[in-house]
């Protein structure tokens, strides 16, 4: 998408090797036209495999899951939650998820009333890098008896294995941006 | 505000004489028309203030305070961290909060590039009660040399000292639900 390659280009960072810093615009202040621009360009891409709700994880996917879910006539969204909260109880579904970027290991965790058997589970992320949150909401997925008609993600970083692990398992895949490369605090993108 | 009562009636839980579960609408499963259509009355409600950013924290004030921004023309969203990460670094508004639910100790903060001085900011989250959360957010504004024009809040417990302690200090607020008492696992609204 190119309003989103653009604004990489003007906001984002380069850090090291592998960083994509978007705090200026995606994940912390957040350019809320834009956001609603990314959203309808997901629905766009997988209205015809007809989701009925958006799977998330908080933080940092809620914004765009909510943009992508208003753009899809309003299904539900649910966002998987990282951090025990006294109210979350009742039946669940949960998997440990270890986050290379922050070095630490977390329990993904679901209520098991948000997401049911009959439905048809659109995944939407910020980043895709090793894919180990996505791995994770896909064995909520799988926990609930539903279906992943597919992964929607603001930007992919295509040097790490996340991408292609999922596609070779034939899940349609959506990258709004996908970073090929970071040399000398240049954000490079994959053609097409 | 009738429909988001009338979603608390329907969906919310009165837990113990002070909790108000909303996970199947609102901080975990998110009804996204009505998330939508909150936003519009929020935006309705502070138009005039000519707020210039939202400012929420992180995680389950981020839904609503997109749709509040995108009713007020896409104004940009900021929402603070609760957590370290990588990426934030650079100069830092911070402040300590104590949370009473979850009995817990964290810094809020925010990267000083996301408020500035000019700024007119509207503050959003999902619960006010003891007006810890809402405590920060107004010491970033003030870090920032900023001017908060207000407080919108989904659901206020108006048996809890948040919102009295905002009035007093002559701040408009807005609470689309406001909770006078959870008895018997009934959540009572106060009138008007």
């Amino acid at each position: 998408m190119k309003a989103l390659e653009e604004a990489i280009q003007q906001w984002g960072e380069g850090i090291g090797t592998s960083i994509v810093k978007v705090d200026r615009f995606l994940n912390h202040r957040i350019d809320t036209g834009l956001l609603t621009r990314m959203g309808r360009e997901i629905a766009d891409y997988f209205r015809a495999d007809a989701p009925t709700v958006i799977l998330t994880v908080e933080a940092s996917g809620i914004a765009l899951a909510i943009t992508t879910a208003q753009a899809l006539d309003n299904i539900p969204v649910v966002f998987a939650k990282k951090h025990a909260a006294s109210t979350l109880r009742g039946e669940m579904y949960a998997e440990t998820i270890r986050s290379f970027t922050k070095d630490i290991t977390y329990d993904m965790r679901c209520a098991s009333y948000c997401v049911t058997a009959s439905d048809r589970v659109l995944i939407v992320d910020d980043f895709l890098a090793d894919g180990e949150a996505t791995r994770g909401m896909l064995s909520l997925v799988s926990q609930a008896g539903a279906r992943c008609v597919g992964v929607a993600i603001a930007i992919e970083k295509a040097f790490q294995k996340g991408g292609r692990t999922l596609r070779d398992k034939g899940i349609k895949v959506l990258s709004l941006a996908a970073v090929r490369e970071i040399r000398d605090g240049k954000i490079l993108f994959q053609e097409g």
